[in-house]
């Protein structure tokens, strides 16, 4: 299962580095799929665009841009929202929906802020889904116009597949990370719309070049637009804000 | 589906920060899970253990002893494993299995150092599982009596719900991805036997009490083992290198 987050057994390869030849396995061998999984997981992203259109239809009906924040845990998202709703606020109406396994830590520090804010545990979920959404700003109530933020649970692998109805999605990596990321998990760095390098701040202390990182980026997503910055200096974070100010809904 | 992940939407819970009263949904409702997504995720699991339970004994009939490192992206697990081979592989022998979604890239690192590895890349998989590591295991044919370390795909979620058949569960966490994961990704900590908490050497640049973090692990689960350590400086790599001494495989 889990092929909803993709994990599906198909196309697991398994490689000996240096060669090596390949032995009988020893009573430890591959098993066949359960039967019925790719039928269940194939209706479960069927459903979840039905209801990702749905979303974006009734975000478009209203002018409100969602953006999906999507990244590692610990990139530096909420700070990061912070930041950009004092930036923001007094110039348009922006809300957040906080999606984390569990506590309200993240939804307490944006309402400290004065935005509008609606926290989603996914107990043992490891994404957020367009019911989820769907539910979340049921209960936001966003304003007509408004910037709807999106920060989706920590988690490189999973929220890349389930579209939620977004006008955009905004992948989140920070240097810390290391340089290979969009290498490694080129799923999440493929779909999005644009990239924000955070914490360049701490680039003196850590084995990491900006310009490796970038050009990784670029060679899993051609063309991809991509944005350092630095939430702890603001570093950056105006050409981020200018880039939420020419945002348009997604067409419904 | 994805309940595989833990991602079963029973105990998804949505709230509005502030209080603020509940509005009828506006055609924006949550909606009935799909029929027979239990069933799948239980069966899943059920198949899992199943394997696992199959690995621990193939382990211990040979006297490996295999270790599941876990963690977000970019925690430093890779770089940490080229650090305690080079301490280790001269008294014990020591093999590695990567995870990855894609890539080979740590499993180069690791082939750099002398030892043996396989990598496995999941495609759009985000955990490794008992089945996985039994295929790996066939293909790198570790020596008996020798330490094998998994490394598992980065993601703070998923991974914590399959069983391989290991010793033991390592979680990994670095000082840069912030204080509170421990409160925000409980299923993770809470199935560790040990927490590494790395880049101890950031420290200084980041706004995070390593004392807090400790206490995070703590509180999450009573008791748990947790050693600060430092790949970069070496700091604390002592620790868990006498932790391995004396690590000892699984009752099979």
């Amino acid at each position: 299962m889990c092929g909803t987050c993709g994990c599906g057994e198909a196309d697991v390869r398994v490689e000996v580095l240096g060669g090596g030849r390949r032995q009988p396995h020893d009573h430890l061998h591959a098993h066949d799929p359960l039967p019925g999984v790719v039928e269940i997981e194939t209706a479960l992203l069927a459903k979840n665009d039905h209801l990702a259109a749905h979303n974006r239809s009734w975000l478009a009906e209203r002018g409100i841009v969602a953006l999906n924040l999507m990244s590692s845990p610990g990139s530096g998202k909420t700070s990061l929202l912070r930041r950009t709703i004092t930036e923001l606020a007094p110039v348009r109406p922006v809300a957040v929906i906080e999606g984390d396994q569990e506590t309200r830590i993240d939804a307490e520090k944006i309402r400290a802020t004065g935005a509008p804010v609606v926290q989603i545990n996914t107990g043992a979920g490891c994404h957020l889904d367009a019911d989820m959404l769907a539910r979340g700003l049921a209960e936001l109530r966003p304003t007509d116009g408004s910037l709807v933020f999106i920060e989706n649970v920590g988690n490189l692998v999973c929220p890349a597949l389930f579209d939620l109805g977004e006008a955009a999605k905004v992948v989140v990596v920070s240097v810390t990370e290391g340089e290979d990321k969009p290498l490694k998990y080129p799923q999440m760095f493929s779909v999005a719309d644009l990239v924000l390098i955070n914490k360049i701040d701490l680039l003196p202390y850590v084995d990491v070049g900006l310009e490796h990182l970038v050009a990784h980026c670029r060679s899993v997503y051609p063309g991809v637009g991509v944005l350092p910055l630095s939430v702890t200096t603001g570093e950056g974070v105006g050409a981020w804000c200018d880039w939420l100010r020419v945002s348009e809904p997604a067409t419904g």
